[in-house]
C-alpha cells in the first residue's frame, strides 16, 4: 500500500503530546526502546538488541518486536488525532520475517487510513547491523480513537 | 474451535524441555512472567500486573500481553514436537478485548492443529482480579517446527 | 476462548432481520451458501462443495471459505445489535487448517465479546463428509456497529 | 514495507504456469475475476463490481475482496517457485478500508519475503471509478510452498 505522507494533524502540538505519552509507557523503558522520528502519521521506535529481551535462541523475542511495532502504530494514529483523544489498540497481526538480531531494531509505524473512529496502520520492523538494514517483521494494526473515557487520554 | 485435549506428545520429556527453554527466554524474566501449567498441547503463562509493563494509561501494554500469548502458543506447539525440534513464530494476530488490569494476567495457549511443519494455536488471555476472571485478549498464531537449523533447538 | 452462550439480544426480531439481510447478500447465493442456525450471537452458514467455488487443486477456494466465515461472524455480531444498526467488517484473519473438501462446509460464527462499537467474533469452519466433521479453518474477526449511516442498515 | 521488485524467478515459464493455474480456479470465473499483470513476485487481479458479488448494502462482499487478494498473494508467491511446486494459503489477514464500490476492484499481490517453505505477501485492493483509484483493503498473507504432495501442483 502506498504510504500516504501528506497528513494534516488536527493537533498542532502532536509531537509534544506523542513524546509525553510515550514517556508514560513504562514497558518501553523496561525494554530499552526509545522514540525516534515523530511526524504526522509516521513514528519510528528504536530497540537496541540485548539479552534482556531475548527468546530461547538468543534472538529478540517476537513479543518485544510486536511491542515496538504496536507502539509505533498507535502513536502514528495518535499523531493525527485531536488533543483530547486517547488511543487503544483494537488488534494487530504480525509476520516475523527473519530473526531479530543485529545492533538494533527499528519499528516504522505508518498510517494507512485514518477514520473518525478507527485508524489502520502498518509497521515494518527492520534490523540494523553496522548500518545495513534487513526486514524483520511486518505488522498490520487497527487503532481506536477513544474520546471522553476517563483515564484514556494520550 | 473445540480445543483438542488428547494430544500424544512425541517427546516423553516434553515438560522438562519446555521448562528449560522457557527459562532461556530472558524477556519473560524481564516482564516478570512465569510458566504455570505445562501439558501436551496446553501451556499457561502468568504475568503479574505491575507498572514496569504498562502503557500510557496504566494498563498492561498490548506488547506484553502479546508476548505471553505468543510464548504460550509457541510452547504449546513445542510440547508436541520431537526432542530435536525448535520452534519459531511465523505470525500471530491478537484482538484486545478489555484493558489489561487486575492482579495478574494468564495466557492459555492451546494447539488447534499440529502439522508436520506448521502448528496453529490459539491463546486466550484473562485478567484475574481477586479470583475473578475476565477475558482480555484472544490470539491466533502459526508456529513453525524447525529441524536441523543451527542454534534453533527448543 | 470459552464461547459465551447466554447473550440477550436487543432486537427481539433479530432472527427475521438476520435472515432478511442474509437474503440480500447476493454473493452467498452466487456461492451457493445458505443460512442455517440463527441464534443470539451464534450463526451457522452452510456451503456445499462444488466445482464452481474451487481453487486450482479442486478444493474449495480459501476466499469462499473466508466469505462464509466472515458472513457468519458479521451476522453473529448483528444478531445482538439494535434493529436500526448496520454491520461492517473491520478486519478478519483466517488460518486454513485443511483442504476444503467433503460434502459441505459449515461456518460457525460466534460472538466472543460484544462492545458498543466493536464486536469480536470467532468462526470455525468444518468440512462434513458423510456426517463426519473435520476442522478446515479458524477465523478471528472484528465487526463494527454502524448507526445513522445512509445505506448501512442490516 | 518497501516492496522488493528485482526478484529472479526459478521457473522461466512462470507466467504461463501462473496463467494456467489461475484458469483452473473456478471461483475466479464464478466471481468474474480476471488475471491482469503477471510479473515475478507481482500479480494483479481485476474484479468488476456487479450485484452477484454484493453484500447486504450493495457493496462488494468482503469475502469476494479477500478471494482476489488471496489469489493475488498466492500467485505472487507461486511466480517465484520452481515449476514442480504447488502453493497453499496458510493464513491471511485483511483490513477493509472503504466500501467496495466503483467500476472494478484491483488486487495487487506482492511478495514481501520469499523463503524456502513460506512466502509472506501483501496485497492492496483498490477501487477504480472512472480512472480514479481509492484504497479498499489491505491484506497480509502467508503462503506455503508444497512439493511432492499428490494433487498439489500449481
Amino acid at each position: 500500500m502506498q504510504i500516504v505522507t501528506n497528513f494534516k494533524p488536527l493537533d498542532s502540538n502532536f509531537e509534544q503530546h506523542v513524546r509525553e505519552s510515550f514517556a508514560k509507557q513504562q514497558l518501553m523503558t523496561t525494554l530499552g526502546a526509545t522514540l525516534e522520528k515523530v511526524e504526522a502519521g509516521a513514528i519510528d521506535i528504536r530497540l537496541p538488541v540485548r539479552p534482556e529481551i531475548s527468546q530461547q535462541h538468543g534472538f529478540v523475542h517476537a513479543g518485544a518486536i510486536a511491542a515496538i511495532a504496536d507502539s509505533a502504530c498507535g502513536y502514528a494514529a495518535f499523531s493525527l488525532m485531536g488533543a483530547d483523544s486517547g488511543v487503544l489498540a483494537v488488534e494487530f497481526k504480525i509476520n516475523l520475517l527473519a530473526p531479530g538480531a543485529g545492533d538494533y531494531l527499528l519499528a516504522r509505524g505508518r498510517v494507512i487510513r485514518a477514520g473518525r473512529t478507527l485508524t489502520v496502520c502498518q509497521a515494518e520492523v527492520i534490523a540494523n547491523t553496522g548500518g545495513e538494514e534487513k526486514p524483520v517483521a511486518l505488522m498490520q494494526a487497527t487503532i481506536m480513537n477513544v474520546q471522553g473515557r476517563a483515564g484514556v487520554v494520550g
